[in-house]
């Protein structure tokens, strides 16, 4: 499924989306000068960048200018990377590793990682509504509100709560889905969409699926990162190991077992595959990008 | 210069935000519900709502439809409101009193608080990029913008920085005020500026008048809020009183004494309205909302 340049596409959009958030950054020599410092550290130089590889793919298929689904993608990783600042501080996962390097409240201190969250927040919103990203401008607050919805209560912060609330209880499957359809779903379908809104537009059908790959991509990532957490170390992971079991979470491989836990990863695999079906050679990339999801080590 | 009417205009629009920010807010029967009841008890039901009315006086100067300047006043008032659920957290200024009730960490917890206050943020991003809050959509993305970098770390979020780093330091004047141009100068600016381009297009000089205004305001508030914290109780306050100086933070009054602090706040009430000098009859809300921020006993 995956041609010969595929990891070079991967380093080559990696480099993209680093390059872009460089820019976009407020440079550490502006006051106050610890915060732009800090927030720097909390998304430069590390990830894999998944959601924004997602957003330039999406962007191919729909034949986008690659320096708008730039700013495009670096919006949606900015989202990310302040929710994982924020999921880090120690009323929410209390961890102190994070890409393989110390947690920013940890590098820094609780106040100033508060601050960097809020602010890489702001940030994605200042970015995406740069002019020119979309074909037109109502196009454009469409991807505004995406993001918007997609980080909020109803998506990816909504699905914080309903793990805290959930972590020592019993959820049955049906639960465990909902939350992370809201967790980590909400933002990779934004990921997708968005970048697809950047180019030409996409007929409805057309878009449906995006929707529908994305969401099955969404899964299965979360069931191969419930799988890594039991089955990796943390100098692999760059994120301390069995946190979900320490914390008694419920996750995929609680519920389903090892084994079963990587059948559905492959299950929702085939999903995604199948949702992008017809679309084409431009659909390639994000073809490709479902073994990313699915086949890792970190 | 107040008109008889000028508090029931205030009443009326208190309330008109109230009603937008009900409808904005998710139901709290919608999942996850103890978030979104979270939200509502941390945005609904009090405030003096300063900013929101600040948005509207300056939608009535460009002759902006009435619901479209709601909608604005409310995403304003949500970006406010989050950052009031974030500063009063333990590692902030770890308050226990907001608006005459117990803090939104009080009453939930520390994690739903942030979830809240980050909720809070996106939503106000969604408000904000809804069709039609503009009289074309490259104006409406420009507002989008304004909030976004009131907001961040070049706003409000980095003033919250500044204000933690110089605690228990000596600060002059001009850092005082560097510290009150972003903390809170930054939001009373994008307040008034989004009001204005509600409405019909204003020209360069009245919009450059209106930031003098918005700016002279935001100091004149911060002045007089340094004042009351001094001066007033708590129980009027609706939160802590004496906090700076039981913290040691350098205010208008720990560098000006009292009597030159009023005076001070009376000369900035006399530059914003000198502001807004030629702009007329529809500047009238404008020029009595800075007695309103002047003149107040909580």
């Amino acid at each position: 499924m995956t041609t010969a340049d595929f990891p070079e596409w991967v380093r080559a959009h990696q480099l993209r989306v680093e390059e872009a958030l460089d820019q976009l950054l407020p440079a550490p020599t502006l006051a106050p000068s610890r915060l732009h410092e800090a927030m720097r550290y909390a998304v430069l130089g590390g990830g894999k960048r998944m959601r924004p590889l997602l957003t330039f793919a999406a962007g191919e298929l729909a034949q986008a200018k690659p320096e708008r689904v730039a700013a495009a993608a670096a919006a949606v990783e900015l989202i990310h990377a302040y929710s994982l600042v924020h999921d880090d501080l120690p009323c929410m996962d209390n961890d102190v590793l994070r890409r393989g390097k110390a947690t920013c409240h940890i590098a820094y201190d609780e106040a100033t990682a508060l601050l960097v969250g809020d602010s890489l927040q702001s940030l994605a919103f200042q970015v995406l509504a740069d002019p020119g990203l979309a074909a037109d401008p109502s196009q454009q607050l469409q991807m505004v509100r995406t993001l918007a919805m997609a980080a909020g209560s109803r998506g990816m912060a909504g699905g914080q709560a309903i793990d805290l609330a959930s972590t020592g209880r019993e959820l049955s499957l049906p639960e465990v889905e909902f939350m992370h359809v809201h967790k980590t779903g909400a933002m990779v379908r934004a990921a997708v969409l968005i970048g697809a809104a950047c180019g030409a537009a996409l007929d409805p059908n057309a878009v449906s699926r995006l929707d529908r790959y994305a969401k099955f991509s969404g899964l299965a990532f979360q069931v191969v990162d419930d799988l890594l957490d039991v089955q990796a170390d943390t100098a692999t992971l760059g994120k301390t190991a069995g946190k979900d079991a320490a914390q008694n979470k419920p996750t995929y491989v609680s519920l389903l077992g090892v084994a079963r836990a990587r059948e559905l990863a492959h299950e929702l695999r085939a999903e995604a595959l199948e949702a992008l079906g017809p679309l084409g050679a431009g659909a390639q990339r994000l073809r490709e990008l479902i073994d990313f999801i699915v086949v890792r080590t970190h």
